[in-house]
């Protein structure tokens, strides 16, 4: 047999596996130390009851001849595509039922999306950003480009310097930098689709923790994304579904390319490929929802975001610059004395048990950056930030580290 | 934008939604009529008891922030991948946790499993067999070889005139012919696979259905198995998960090749582009393993085969050749008077109200043929078995159909 070799060219560690064990060694050499984690992707707040509730019952419902679901539409259950439509009613963007489609996570979408596209297209990602925009296009043998975020742009970057791209990925608010694209940013992205024929997969993982309404939380508040874009969007950092799993995709019916529907490639995709998502967990997703589902989920956002603005300000009273934090659960925080990113994450795990991600797992780009999360508990949370307000970054930058350099993108 | 070239390359209608069409067409023209529906892959019987419970308690474990459960491991839950190999034990096959991944369907995995062969493989498939094979090495852009079950070979092919193949998908019990391989003629598969140095991808989702134990219910019976097959399996039809949706594959650590594990490249692939499978889905999974659950579910089986067997002696009864239906709960009938398929499915409709499935969608050798499942209430199988028993077969074949032939396979 011959094997794939695109998937041979990934490299082997996954940042989070990197980080998962420099905290182990760190654990095993200092058992007695507080450890104090703001790496983790992961939510922490357990499930809405609203949801929790609605899952028990559907799991009791299936019990019952009578009501009991087989197979169901591979496209997600009606009720949840109208319920996800009328979520995005609420913000004032009408979405069609038929344009939706329910599975298992956002990532598995972001892979599966692949499918779609020749293998010879060429990507555009930002830079940085979440790892698996980058990983499953060196799988699906992609040529690759970046756009690149620096602390000029707000890591924001626009398209004004580049090339030709099939397909454009954007992350918005963006996953590490917690950066968000304003309508008129958007609108160049768009604008740039089109020019090149291009298709923008637009990843709004995190759209539920923007507070400001001046700021777009879709693709489809721009005119023309309609016929440019594909969105998607996850219950993970929504209502607290890392473990169950549960997200949407948008294609729109006007989306096409050289006579084709990709609404209708993605449907014959995800018939040949997939079988649905849970009918449990598709009616927990609906209670996410209703009246009092949006209620307790929006608490949880609400406790997350607190938790941002924790770390922000004690991150300033220290004195370092940070970004985002303000309308994504991420801070992003400039390495004082242009300190690499993992001498600065190895520094503050080894001097105060404080557990970041360093941004350059993120890509060249996030290179002398770290990424806070607000994802803890708030007692974590302000245990660190009462530990980071205190950090004397002077001293710190005087201890001698033995950082082992570590980069997931190829250089630049 | 470039599109997939390969995704273009399906057919249109999948087999199911051509017979949900005419079934449509004919209650629209014929709304009087009973129509009893023999035709369908899905069950009916109700979850278990036990598999129902203990989701709604996985469900109500995570609204408690010490029980809540985030991302888990990709790979599948412990305690699940432990009850798999337990269940492995009680037919005396040796499988490690380790070497077993859980996901969210048999239908995705045969897909994704794709990802870990270079495109320009050959691929060797049963002819007739399950549509999925078939599709997802069109939308790999693979090269397809066939082995052909016919009357003769009892739907069992065997390597023997085959050409060479990197890939060899094989299902048994098989869907659709209900054919069960011998261990003795999989060690000749396996002897296949070493001498071409090919993977075989060993559906084995019926499993549950065989009811003699001198017939192999997993690949790794056969010595030799572990360095060139991996097995899937699902919950779906052995515990009434069509919905809930869970299934299992195992990818030997000793598999390899080029000096590449096989088994972490799937781990690779696995991590890369899924986020692992619901929480409260695998505990339901857990349940069907435990001796309250075994009851359960095995009566359900029970239920399903003494459907087969009214099924299969009414067929008898009339005077046709069946196979299949003793260890699968597919029932597979020669059309009698040489009659194509799809005729004989419409005869069987528009006379009898009678939905079966026309064995030519399952590949060009099944033209001819009938596939009747046996996942229907014991109701409907009764009122159907009353009314096939009393098949004149002479008076139907003499009646003119307009009959649309339709061909799933190219013609060999």
């Amino acid at each position: 047999m011959q094997l794939n070799e695109n998937i041979m060219k990934l490299e082997q560690n996954y940042l989070f596996a990197e980080i998962a064990m420099r905290v182990r060694r760190f654990r095993e050499e200092h058992p007695e130390a507080e450890v104090l984690s703001l790496g983790i992707n992961d939510v922490t707040r357990p499930l809405a009851p609203a949801v929790s509730d609605a899952m028990s019952q559907a799991a009791q419902e299936m019990r019952d001849a009578a009501h009991f679901h087989g197979y169901g539409d591979v496209q997600g259950e009606r009720f949840l595509r109208e319920a996800v439509c009328g979520y995005y009613r609420s913000f004032k963007v009408a979405v069609e039922p038929e344009d939706v489609f329910i599975s298992d996570g956002a990532k598995s979408d972001l892979a599966n999306l692949c499918d779609l596209f020749a293998p010879e297209s060429t990507v555009l990602l930002p830079n940085p950003v979440y790892p698996v925009f980058y990983d499953t296009s060196v799988m699906a043998g992609r040529n690759i480009i970046f756009a690149c975020g620096t602390k000029e742009n707000g890591f924001l970057p626009l398209p004004e310097n580049c090339g030709h791209a099939d397909l454009i990925y954007l992350c918005s608010p963006n996953n590490p930098t917690g950066a968000v694209y304003t309508r008129q940013q958007l609108r160049e992205w768009v604008a740039f689709a089109h020019k090149h024929h291009a298709c923008i997969i637009y990843d709004a993982a995190y759209e539920a923790y923007i507070r400001n309404a001046a700021l777009p939380r879709s693709i489809f508040e721009i005119a023309g994304a309609e016929t440019c874009a594909i969105e998607i969007n996850s219950f993970s950092k929504m209502a607290g579904f890392t473990g169950v799993r549960c997200s949407w995709v948008i294609v729109p019916r006007a989306l096409t390319a050289h006579g084709q529907s990709l609404h209708k490639l993605w449907m014959r995709r995800q018939s040949t490929k997939y079988n649905g998502t849970s009918y449990i967990v598709q009616r927990g997703a609906a209670a996410v929802f209703s009246p009092e589902g949006q209620r307790q989920v929006r608490n949880d956002v609400q406790y997350y975001m607190e938790n941002a603005d924790l770390i922000r300000n004690a991150l300033r009273r220290s004195g370092v610059f940070t970004t985002g934090g303000e309308h994504a659960p991420y801070v992003w925080m400039e390495c004082p004395y242009q300190m690499q990113s993992w001498d600065c994450f190895e520094l503050l795990l080894k001097h105060h048990g404080i557990v970041s991600s360093p941004g350059v797992g993120f890509g060249a780009h996030g290179e002398g950056w770290l990424r806070f999360s607000s994802f803890g508990s708030r007692e974590t949370i302000e245990r660190a930030a009462h530990k980071l307000s205190a950090l004397d970054w002077d001293q710190l930058a005087l201890w001698k580290v033995t950082a082992v350099p570590a980069q997931h993108f190829p250089a630049l």
